[in-house]
């Protein structure tokens, strides 16, 4: 298995796309994404987290600083671009902990998750109505408030990051 | 903020809707799917994976297993009958180890991450047309093998055993 028979697209638009898919006898619906980036980002004795309004939630969510992919963009560049701007952290030392699927069930988003040290203090630059609380977890406090987190990737990374130390 | 001003369903299909939703003067498009349920099974010695098609990733891909929860289920109740269907395990001890999004910046979707210990061995009973291979990985190699994991919920769910340890 490698591509469909057949695609059908049934939805355009600006965060993501659906289609149809035919494989065999069977048919997918997909939603297709341009893919994403996370950081836990270290400054400080602190992972610096972003608490903002998720309308999928109807709520605030606080979760590591993430961002959408853009058409062949270095996954690496972009992570780096937005927690400049997001939070207003920038330089220090970057590793890659790994590529996973949020949610292949029946979406095609690729999460790329970084681990971000020694960060240094750069320029906040918030897109206007980009809304964005900054929360700052010290890292001796990390295990105690694993329970507070309500977001996979969040998880995913606070753990992988606890468990390097 | 609590809910949106308008909403209008643009799709409407078997396993997600897509809705548009106005949000003061903001547009956003929302997949809006029922939740799922995702299980650390612990077996023999062994952490019990899962390796199936995946569509969206045109091949197969190695996870927990999981299922999606239908209207008004008990999530305990819909993972244990999953996991005997998909896995053929029953029994044990469960605990819930909470409750994530899996991608909440356009995606409803909440996931019930359980681990379930001492399991016993029941009968599997997979659908027509599902086609799921069995994978064990004895819980003395998990931390060697991280690195084949390609799966949020997967990462997040074993290091979380992990750290139970």
């Amino acid at each position: 298995m490698t591509q469909p028979d057949a695609t059908t697209t049934i939805h355009e638009g600006p965060q993501f796309d659906v289609v149809r898919e035919t494989w065999g006898d069977r048919e997918r619906e997909i939603v297709r994404h341009a893919g994403s980036t996370a950081v836990v980002a270290v400054h400080d004795g602190a992972v610096v987290l972003v608490r903002q309004t998720r309308e999928a939630a109807r709520r605030p969510l606080l979760e590591l600083p993430a961002g959408t992919l853009e058409d062949g963009e270095d996954p690496r560049e972009s992570a780096q671009r937005e927690l400049e701007e997001e939070v207003g952290l920038r330089g220090g030392r970057w590793t890659e902990l790994g590529v996973y699927y949020t949610s292949p069930g029946f979406l095609d988003e690729r999460m790329h998750l970084f681990l971000a040290e020694d960060l240094e203090r750069g320029e906040q630059d918030l897109e206007e109505g980009e809304d964005v609380d900054i929360v700052r977890w010290p890292v001796d406090e990390l295990e105690a408030r694993l329970g507070e987190v309500e977001d996979m990737k969040t998880l995913a990374g606070l753990l992988a990051f606890l468990r390097r130390r």
